[in-house]
């Protein structure tokens, strides 16, 4: 499927400031990303780190004053293999070595205080069905529910709150499988048919060889995922990181289907 | 300099597991690893997950009953700048790419939490400057300690208890580094002089252009630090992680300093 | 001096549930209160669950629909001896039994884990020096400031976060004196010169034989406090504890000074 | 029933320092006691800082060099009603004012961050059946297991860990039951049957109009409990608080059953 992805971030900076901005959708094994677009206005120098690894995009600038950045892309997303039923979880042995970091615990994953329970639950399931029920532990004993959680929240308070929003989803997904030896990270993504729009927080585990995305609050269709980072956790994934001050004027993300173009 | 560096390490395991091992010298820009051995007996298939980025050297393999891991090398280690005093900080533009992973939050150094404080403390100074700074407050307000932390412990708990071990120091330095937006890690390493003999937790930040090793606990001199893993924090740089159980039977770590042999 | 307080809140209640009130003017030591009126509209049966020993007064009732509550006093203040210097440390042999419960830790004062912190930067000084040095300590590294903490928010973290209002700074305060074997306490107040007027929260410890009010976050003078309620911290100090649901309609808290009145 | 309880402390002190001990049996409506002896050794001045309401019995003396303390007594516990099947809930107007502090958060059991867990689990069941569907789902989430805990550990760490002591169990059945706005409070007491012989944690909930005593890990029968201390959480129940440094030499608790004794 195509779709047409857009951004639009407008602050305000008292003073300059550097800014590491991610919203770029990611050149990745499962995405194409054509007819793109960057601007920032007023105009400024930008500097790439973009990471060939994961196909994540970020760049730099120094931003000052009211500041107003625009991007836009056509992206292509392959189908992709949601079914985990019977997926054999991957030896350590043969994970990439990128793969490791994703096994451990991190900022807002502290997988590690979830082995006991992990064990004492899902000990007699396996790779993708061990997953999946996972998933559905979650779906049926947490609440999606704005205003429960902050930036602070970790996936240890949203096992206890019960309660959260797809950042809190994601975590709590990601540090089971993890205390599964299952390496697990987030991904930040443009994400089709989202109420309300917004850039989603979602998970993506390794199995049967291969990175699989899946949404732990199960608010869009997997396939209509446009990745653009990849990290640990939301610490990783945040799609501006100010070094300085700003504020917030206003800010939109966007994803509509396109037909698909002649190339 | 030269050092001849040692590992041996005993456990038993009930039933077959997985180990994820991470005691051999790192192949990195600031040393040269010679005359190298790696010993499991009874002898098993290894498989090699090294990171080349890092210079980080890992292997995993399947072990069985009681399970013996030798390890021997001869490193050179490169004479290393300790003199943090007016080197400047590096702008996020100029980071290498890898390095942005290391300015944010992890598990054990929730840097986040430490920004306001960083701001109150050491506002008014830069860079190189910045860090011993920090470096030296920890110094005056924390006692090296054992049996005040556990594995669980983090900066946070560091920060309020004033007492810990190296570990310890080393997350509490790292945090404040990364909420001051200057990149820091976690490295293990054989270190000379250093009493009991362990393998040592130390810090690396990065400053004026380049990765700079810090002793946050000074048990140890710099330049006689030969690395071994390297990563946000203890959960990245276990030596060994083990996918199943084991029982500890023995374990050490040794290192001396040697004439430099001729090549 | 004599002090006019009142409080007037309004909540709506969408099914009936029972509130339990703690805003009239506690009947203490170092405190006359006179011309007092509750009323709560509509009217409702109220049950009374006073507490002798500190004086608090507490009641409760069922409310349903939108509920109006206003509570009036005249209140003399007898002079307070605030001046902490050379007061002397009561043994704990010759505490009251009603202070020996804040000597521990409670929801929101860990004072167990300011122990080393407290015997690190206050070991060698004694009673009232002591507290006044803890509240000097706390005076030059945190900051008075709303936004930084919520109703989650502990000692712990405003020892960390270096900011808070007026309940951070007395949980911080009670934690360290408790650490440090003083009995102290949390009291909630109507503060004469309090800016925006609020019910203040200010503490309690122990010295030289009684309780002595301070206030950690020095907002208002000790002399100007009408105490309403006494516990272990703010868990327990509570103004209005609902055991159901309720919204906020508008509620506001008010004293001024007033002549002396004939008796 | 009639017990015999027997504790026997030897303490260390280096240094001269107040003890505040708290292992005798309280005074309480539900036993009595007898025959009763506590002896210091060497002999030292002891002030009583017994709590009528809630029976316990206190003492603080000063302890220097090697202390061996050694209380015993016979004690006759009357019947307990233990089935809390169909036993309503006490409104909060008809609670007796000291039950108050017992709805709220305390050290180690955080109830207020349960709330959402409580509605979701338990909203349909009221009173005794609440509390017994609480003790009924802790039996079955929460392994009983030594090692795990620390006098650190919380009952949000122990929802997290699915496994404790006595202690731990307890401060889970606490907040579980406070969360759904029930009184609950921890109480220390010898138990008969208990495996191996120490002083127990357990706890006491408010219904129907009084406190009734449950055993959360289920370790030991009601009937036999012999109560000591009661309080919030374990910060409040400690047998010993030493105010200074001591070693411990060595400590043991007993009961045993005895014939019913003429008196």
């Amino acid at each position: 499927m195509w779709f047409q992805v857009q951004a639009s971030l407008t602050y305000s900076f008292a003073e300059p400031a550097e800014v590491l901005l991610m919203v770029e959708a990611a050149r990745s094994h499962d995405q194409g990303v054509h007819a793109e677009g960057l601007t920032i206005a007023p105009a400024t120098d930008i500097a790439r780190l973009d990471d060939s690894v994961s196909g994540e995009r970020r760049c730099v600038f120094t931003a000052a004053g009211q500041t107003a950045i625009t991007y836009r892309a056509d992206v292509e997303v392959l189908a992709r293999e949601c079914n985990l039923s019977g997926v054999s979880a991957t030896a350590i042995r043969d994970l990439p070595g990128e793969a490791l970091t994703y096994l451990r615990g991190s900022r807002y994953c502290p997988s590690d205080r979830f082995e006991a329970f992990v064990e004492r639950e899902f000990a007699e399931l396996l790779g993708g069905d061990k997953v999946q029920a996972i998933l559905d532990w979650i779906s049926a004993h947490v609440d999606y529910r704005a205003g429960v959680s902050d930036p602070a929240t970790t996936a240890l308070d949203t096992f206890v709150d019960r309660a959260g929003v797809c950042r809190d989803f994601t975590h709590l997904a990601i540090s089971l499988c993890r205390a599964a030896d299952i390496p697990a990270r987030a991904v930040s993504a443009y994400a089709w048919k989202l109420k309300p729009p917004d850039l989603h927080a979602v998970a993506e585990v390794y199995l049967g060889g291969r990175w699989r995305l899946i949404d732990p609050s199960g608010r869009a269709p997997v396939d209509g995922l446009v990745r653009v980072a990849t990290g640990r956790d939301a610490a990783d994934i945040a799609f501006m990181s100010i070094f300085g001050r700003a504020e917030l004027v206003g800010q939109s993300f966007a994803i509509r289907r396109i037909k698909v173009r002649a190339r």
